[in-house]
């Protein structure tokens, strides 16, 4: 861990994005996503389950007021997941625990948008809502609705299952968020004032506990680096090193013995930084993780980005899917074991790809490393995107590498497989996730240290950095163009990263390549020309991937491909690719050489080799999976 | 429907085995599995869950003489599945509901095993038994030892879910076979009350349901065969014609509104006679088609004949493993839909291959079929063989065609994948059913009409049939050679099956060879060698089936084989093998040639040929898989 080597992200308020391929994403955010979920917050769209969010705070906004004036406040139970008409009294919380979240991580969002499209109704919109969220904290900086509207008493009592923890963390991360792209403190106040609360209530000689689902870690750095309270990152540090601890806190409280090698789920089976392996929940794990590296390097913890390097490298190396797609079994929505990888079974949640950009970037702030930023990639263009439709109006929430909807419907093993997305779900985790990445896509582009800013994404923008302001004129998706106009304010060091996919690529200036990336020392104004030369390729995956032997999947640049029925028939499975076809493109579509097998009639005959006939397969890019109508999908294709 | 072609199977006393594969797993259900099941059942074994099941007749033999003095009885609650120290009190019915039928097949295997190796000691034992279970029926004939010791009120109030039907069909099913082994009349008057009891609860203007667990039709068939009571098989053809009437019968009961198809779990989507694909649970399925089977026969009656035709050409077509196993999913232990047959993920229960044998024997007695007989073989040989460990001590419930040990530990997927035999389940329902089916296997080898005597299975042993004494020397399972010493009591045809895998075969007397089977007159005294060459052959599977596609299977005449770990290391998704292989024997061993691809340690890489080493690959007999610690299994095998 070498400190000099340390750097940060760029701001969102330094970064404008203009990218022919992004913008559009950007804009269905603005123009889709957004008000649609302001509207599902505010339970106005016909036909869909309530949300209750706002419902939610407008109930603990008076209750706050009540108990502010000494008024009596009924109590109800707080002992569900999930509250709804058939088991919670009008009155009390409605939706999941989490719920709170969903308010945030909207406001987060709008916050993004806002810091580059201007929009005076969207800002009055937004503000009105954190007025609200704001009238419902306590005098003590509590806010978390479910238990000041169901009962005060019990707050902080289940850290395991209750998520008061989470969203704290998704409220600190909007009010920072919001607070950096509209300068607006409201919201950062409210979180502070909760995070102030949270640090009088847990460290040494104090609650000794940790959240069931993790963010408070990473969000309390971020309060931290937005205020520079040291008291922040501390409680972010302690939250950390307690996890996992034995016995499990999680036991002491319910007075149970602890089990050795208990908790894997939640990431408490052993202290942070003695994990190596991804393990639980995957969502859970990154956030997780994202945390340990914020801390790791605030405090140049050697230990604990060890453990975040063996975390990262697990992932990269044995449990992600060539999607950037994580989380392969739906049972705990979680990591299974090493190259456990099945196609048609996957989870792949499209919030745990995006927890695993987060992790990322915090890992390249420690450390420039080509692979990571390669990871972001892939998840980027693959499963981020996947996990909305076309028009911005659908979602998925699993990304699954084959679809038979025939499967989905009758095999109760894949009934978490959709074949086709969905317009909002109950438990809305991935859309808003998708939001306020999507709208913040500029901080996951650029680094810069003490000498060098790195490009690891190629994303139309301008930057205005420490060192320089750069204009970025990409049309990297279409042909591996990009163009840098730098007009430096001190000499620096450009780094620009050379994708793993890339085999010919040129410069207009001369650099020095090193490990992944090429190094250009710039003194004056400059415009660098790059161009890494775009190629389909067949890729195959490890054969300790029980299920991907014999295939082969196509990818071009940052897009992995996939055939589709509407493009290809049924039966997929009966489509064989040759072994070094020849692809044309056709739009982004790409056309391969193949074969078709015959259908076989009879279940079992003695083995001859299968009639074919020559075909033309067409693939699209995954990404766009799933938007004409239910359909066979596949990515990986029999060579 | 032909009623000329309409035959019988020859009972089980007509029939002695000697055969130098069977013979030995008959003793070891003689020696091994009825000594061990008479213990467990008597809750003897120590370390085993306790089955209760004799405790149960205990308690309902006391209850039955009190009710019989008019005394007071307490009543308990009768609406759980399992009942146990936790959940029921002491004095109450104990095990799962179905828990009485574990003693009726222990009793049914013991009675066949008498037939032919007279026991003084194992007969009282079972005599002991019998008049405890005789003890427990009440006046009227009632004989179910959870609704006796808990709730007579709730009698047959709940045919969905709890079973009674079920257990009558099993005590049916002993009795009959008890009887015809020993002739022994205690345990037939008994069932022979409760069936009489049943035939005056269920019909026209009485109660119109029908069991959850099929198996009284086909039982109730048997009682008739026996006792020659009309009643009986018209109740049984009352149990298949009102299954499934809309509105639903459990719906009637439960005050609910009908939903259009559902019960497929228990078969009553729709009335049997319109069922044309198999669905749902795959034991009561196949026991429902044999009921339907028999009902078929007896009324000469078309149109279930056409569905249960319908359903096992599916089954045989569309939804059997390679092994003969049924059942795909875990989900409901249920048929999954048309050519989903994954091999890690398989159910293929044990009890469920057993009673396709009973199905397809009975679709036999109606049309003799060499497809059919050839689907015996095929469930017999290897997944019913399977389901017991060469010592007879330990069972597979699920037999799976791909097992990797850290999956079955670590992906709850596959949770119900055992990597290596148990000692006894639980839910005890597959090691007494196999003692069953093999103690009498004799009645699944050969049938006989008017004028022709069929032999479908090739098994040593002498009959007595209505035509002639046969004695079948046969080492079939070795060399394919089979003589058949014919000494006929009249002129007759002797139908010998051909089986499917043979492609070259010789007689020494001449036949007419049609449809799968070989045709001789026998007027004299006669010895007919027949010799099926056995040949390895690579089997290949449809390709609809999406989990084969460039994998084979390699078989031997009737049996599949796998590969072990234990042969061929660990990876056996590694292992190709040739596609066209020479093959060695080693024992019952076979050796094929192929090679075993290098691993790849890169998780995604450019696609290349994958450096392979050639080697020499050891399969062994499926049936014998997991004989030797937990190891990776598969049958299929990469081309």
């Amino acid at each position: 861990m070498e400190q000099n080597k340390f750097s940060k992200h760029i701001d969102i308020m330094n970064i404008e994005i203009a990218d022919p391929f992004w913008s559009k994403e950007i804009e269905l955010i603005k123009n889709e996503v957004v008000p649609y979920q302001y509207d599902a917050l505010h339970d106005r769209i016909e036909g869909a389950e309530k949300s209750h969010a706002i419902e939610n705070f407008v109930k603990a906004g008076k209750i706050a007021d009540k108990l502010k004036n000494g008024e009596a406040v009924p109590v109800y139970p707080a002992d569900k997941w999930h509250y709804h008409d058939g088991n919670a009294h009008p009155d009390a919380f409605h939706g999941w625990v989490f719920q709170d979240s969903d308010v945030y991580k909207w406001l987060e969002a709008v916050g993004y948008i806002l810091s580059c499209h201007p929009d005076g109704e969207l800002k009055s919109k937004a503000d009105e809502v954190i007025r609200l969220v704001c009238s419902a904290q306590l005098e003590n900086g509590y806010l978390d609705t479910l238990y000041i509207i169901n009962n005060r008493d019990e707050i902080f009592s289940n850290l395991k299952d209750f998520h008061e923890l989470y969203c704290f963390g998704h409220l600190a991360e909007a009010a920072v968020g919001y607070y950096k792209s509209t300068g607006d403190k409201m919201l950062l106040d409210a979180a502070c004032r909760f995070a102030d609360l949270i640090c009088q209530t847990f460290g040494e000689d104090k609650i000794k506990g940790y959240g069931g689902h993790e963010i408070a870690e990473m969000a309390l750095v971020k309060l931290y680096d937005v205020t520079g309270k040291r008291e922040y990152l501390d409680t972010a540090k302690f939250l950390i090193d307690e996890r996992g601890k034995k016995p499990y806190y999680y036991d002491i409280v319910l007075g149970k013995e602890t089990v050795d090698d208990n908790y894997h789920y939640n990431q408490a089976h052993c202290q942070p930084k003695n994990q190596h392996e991804a393990v639980g929940h995957a969502v859970r794990g990154v956030y997780l993780y994202s945390g340990m590296a914020d801390v790791a390097k605030r405090f140049g913890d050697e230990e604990l980005y060890t453990a975040c390097k063996k975390l990262i490298d697990n992932i990269i190396n044995q449990k992600m899917y060539i999607t950037g797609g994580i989380g392969s079994t739906v049972d705990g929505e979680a990591f299974s074991f090493n190259y456990d990888l099945p196609n048609d079974l996957a989870y792949s949640e499209t919030c745990a790809s995006i927890g695993l950009i987060f992790f990322a970037r915090r890992m390249l702030e420690i450390e420039p490393d080509a692979k990571i930023a390669d990871t972001i990639e892939r998840a980027l263009y693959n499963t981020v995107l996947s996990g909305m439709a076309q028009d911005g109006k659908s979602f998925f929430y699993v990304n699954p590498l084959e679809v038979l909807p025939e499967a989905s419907h009758k095999d109760s093993r894949k009934r978490h497989i959709r074949p086709v997305r969905q317009k909002w779900f109950g438990c809305a985790c991935c859309p808003p996730n998708l939001a306020r990445l999507i709208s913040s896509i500029g901080e996951y582009c650029f680094t810069e240290n003490e000498n060098t800013f790195f490009v690891h994404q190629f994303i139309g923008s301008k930057v205005n950095s420490d060192k320089a302001t750069l204009e970025i004129i990409s049309s990297y998706t279409d042909n591996g163009k990009v163009k840098f106009k730098i007009n430096p304010k001190e000499k620096f060091i450009l780094a620009v990263r050379i994708p793993s996919w890339c085999d010919n690529y040129k410069f207009s200036h001369s650099c020095e390549v090193k490990d992944g990336y090429a190094y250009f020392e710039i003194e004056n104004e400059v415009v660098i020309d790059a161009e890494f030369e775009i190629k389909v390729k067949m890729i195959k995956c490890s054969n300790k991937v029980r299920a991907n032997v014999d295939k082969a999947a196509v990818t071009r640049g940052p897009f992995v491909y996939c055939i589709e029925q509407a493009d290809n028939d049924k039966n997929l499975q009966m489509l064989k690719i040759s072994k070094n076809p020849e692809f044309e493109l056709d739009g982004d579509s790409v056309i391969a050489k193949g074969c078709r097998e015959k259908e076989i009639d009879d279940l079992y005959s003695e083995w001859s080799e299968t009639e074919a006939e020559e075909v033309k397969i067409r693939l699209i890019p995954y990404y766009k999976w799933g938007n004409r109508g239910e359909n066979e999908m596949s990515v990986y294709i029999r060579i």
